[in-house]
């Protein structure tokens, strides 16, 4: 069942919450990424590369650590399918990173599922697991946004 | 919010079907896979080094091709994190998966997102999402089960 409000139905809010995620990305930006996640001791993290991490704050250190040390990034986000479940929904997509560094660019195609919970209306990110992709022969392209 | 029933908490509940997961990949028996998975259009599936899955029909013919190539299994499955919102719950976990091949076996840790929705008063699993994980510096024993 779709439901309709104002701003959009459920998946048209939630695919909004998931690029709001990623211009939070592009932002290197931490107070841009606070206001998409859930700030609870629950929520969980797979940067690609990375052990899982849980809680809010380690995620938002990782985030912290991660837009210190990173460049501009360039993100282009494909193939995005949503689910709504109640106040529970979850986008898949792939998410083509490149990142200037003091050593040249790296690139990276990562598959993503990002789990939202509606919160006083609000579609709020609570897991964020990401997957590398190896790009067919040429792995040694593939190296990971840190 | 824990609510409590004749057979256990909403949490332990998920965790019971999570198991049940894991005890269908190591019967390599589709039918108990089946059991195990909501068997619709929108479920999606994210095995170790492969594109995503979408959809029931798609998602059932990769374990067939799965249970068809692999020997048996030894999986250990460690740390699983429960979440549940409403009829909707999610499971990281990491899996520890020996298979015995015609060249001899394959050993990969997984970081998996297991997500189900409850279904009559059954958790079933919506969406599998892995990623093979390296073990320190000996990269080359993260050959993934395919």
């Amino acid at each position: 069942m779709v439901t309709r409000s104002r701003s959009g139905t459920d998946e048209e809010q939630v695919l909004a919450a998931n690029r709001a995620f990623y211009d939070a990305l592009r932002s290197l930006d931490i107070a841009q990424m606070e206001k998409v996640w859930l700030q609870e001791d629950w929520v969980r993290c797979v940067h690609p590369g990375w052990e899982l991490l849980l809680g809010w704050e380690d995620v938002q250190k990782s985030w912290e650590d991660i837009f210190h040390s990173s460049g501009q990034m360039l993100i282009s986000v494909s193939r995005p399918l949503v689910q709504v479940v109640g106040d529970t929904a979850w986008v898949s997509c792939l998410a083509d990173i490149t990142t200037a560094q003091k050593d040249g660019f790296s690139t990276g195609l990562i598959e993503t599922t990002n789990i939202f919970v509606r919160r006083e209306g609000r579609w709020l990110l609570v897991h964020h697991h990401t997957t590398p992709l190896s790009r067919g022969a040429d792995s040694s392209s593939n190296r990971v946004v840190q």
